[in-house]
């Protein structure tokens, strides 16, 4: 296993990797959106401007060349599933009350959560009708299974705000549902979408995908109880105000005396949002924090050995260094 | 031409024609939507309660019949058309802060606005990925440029929230967009996936659909500012609420003496709540209403003319019938 490449590099070798094929992911992406109202284009305007890794269009892109080739569809399936992701996002924000993202004001904070509502519908339509522009239905079915997954668990993760018993086996869950799911459709409709592709790769890369996706969402957890906003440019600590449980939260809980639980419980239920301080203290005083690491890290290395089966490439290595990427991002 | 046949008789035909394949929509709904959490099954079945009209249903079956045939393809199709549908009306209750629906609790009073927007969502994705499961892309191509308008008009709608200047030319595009764009493409698709459809038909059908939208929607936007919400079973004057302005005060407002306008949009400004019923009055002594009414009756008379190319038959006596119906319906 080769060490972390600093990211930088990383972004510099998936540019000269697949390059062109997010640029044209773009341009599919602008052009299916593109519409004359000033409003609209307003909204869209503002919208590009907070977005950001385009962690999945790469997804879709580079399992494409470990599988085999990119072909025009890729670049479909690539805008159609950042569409989505964005689209989530923009209805995130509304849930989490998130005032800013990536440096910049969400929708609902900029104009009202109405328009924040009609925008990420108009996302989700747009990425449907889309993924229906391709020649076969093959598209549209995997995306839709997977968006009602993603759903799912969106709502479950709702359901179970302020449930302070909340498991880690539900919570491994939710974050599957919400974010690894779509993340191992962009694996497999790469890799299926390829020509010639060897039977069980696309079943191979959805797994990575989805493996890599729990990575991320633990990170990401960890990102918001413990980051600075300055880096990570958006809202922070929304978890805890809103009392969603992640994953540091939910092994504390677990392992500590039942006294210290107790008057924690009654601390979040009083004030979520001004617990955090005094609660990263507490987490940094135990191993939960070394916990979710260490969970994150295992998903990263789970999908390392999805990818054993795929025979080597640049590509392959680049999916590689990306579960590395997962972990230690710090924005 | 016919007179207007009474309300209940016009169901029992419509049950008699189409009733196996309305069960049959109903089914294929069901089994879309169904899920193992018990949270999800309580949302489903608490909006079936405000499930009502199924116009989009009925007029995708009865265009089909006025075509061709009822196929299976047809009962998919007026599944997914209802499932948009009804996640418009959940995001839709959320814009309008409306607390009864059928009076039936809104989701956003029942449970809360978060959970409205992902059950919105929940629909909107099941609703693409069961139009997947047809064998090619065309319906769900349609669909999603018919969806694509739709979320355009209600965006619209939003901005233009307190602009006393709306024109009748904008007011009727935004309810194109938001409302008669699916019924046309409900006409439209009942046709075309008709065996042996004649030329020019799924276009009349789509024609006529949009026309009778139109005429549904300014008899709704009636209602909603003149109707009694014992008999509508919905919240009323939300529109005025939130200073969303529909024909009546649109042709009131362009039609009365300069003083009275400027007196009438101050209050309005003020408090359009408590403005209803003051407005119902200075609106029954002008003629707004009454144009109104006209201008619906205007739509359905188009709709009665694009079914004059179609070949006679109880489905397109049925569909005449519907236009009667659209303007003179009290909920």
């Amino acid at each position: 296993m080769t060490q972390p490449a600093a990211e930088h590099e990383l972004l510099l070798r998936i540019e000269e990797l697949v390059g062109p094929a997010l640029f044209e992911c773009e341009a599919v992406f602008e052009r299916e959106l593109s519409h004359p109202s000033p409003f609209v284009t307003d909204l869209l305007s503002h919208i590009t401007r907070f977005r950001g890794k385009r962690l999945r269009p790469i997804l879709v892109l580079l399992s494409a060349l470990a599988a085999g080739e990119i072909r025009s569809a890729h670049t479909i399936i690539a805008a159609v599933v950042e569409m989505i992701h964005t689209a989530t996002l923009v209805h995130d924000d509304v849930l989490d009350d998130a005032e800013i993202r990536r440096h910049v004001a969400t929708v609902n904070t900029r104009w009202n959560v109405e328009t924040s509502v009609l925008l990420g519908d108009f996302l989700f339509t747009h990425a449907f009708h889309l993924a229906a522009s391709l020649d076969s239905t093959v598209a549209c079915r995997l995306i839709g299974a997977s968006t009602n997954r993603v759903c799912v668990g969106e709502l479950t993760q709702i359901r179970q705000r302020g449930n302070f018993d909340l498991s880690e086996a539900e919570y491994f869950r939710i974050i599957d549902e919400k974010t690894a799911e779509l993340c191992a459709v962009c694996g497999e409709l790469g890799a299926s979408y390829a020509d010639d592709v060897s039977p069980g790769v696309p079943e191979a890369l959805r797994e990575y995908g989805r493996s890599l996706g729990m990575s991320f969402q633990i990170a990401d957890d960890l990102l918001d109880l413990t980051g600075e906003e300055t880096e990570t440019g958006k809202t922070l600590g929304s978890d805890l105000e809103k009392q969603k449980l992640t994953l540091p939260l939910i092994h504390y809980l677990a392992t500590c005396p039942d006294r210290q639980r107790d008057a924690l419980v009654r601390s979040l239920q009083e004030d979520c949002g001004k617990s955090r301080e005094s609660l990263n203290r507490q987490l940094r005083e135990s191993d939960s924090l070394e916990y979710s690491r260490w969970k994150a890290e295992e998903f990263a290395q789970q999908a390392r050995r999805y990818l054993e089966t795929i025979k080597d490439s640049p590509a392959r290595q680049l999916l590689e260094d990306l579960t590395y990427f997962a972990v230690r991002r710090e924005f």
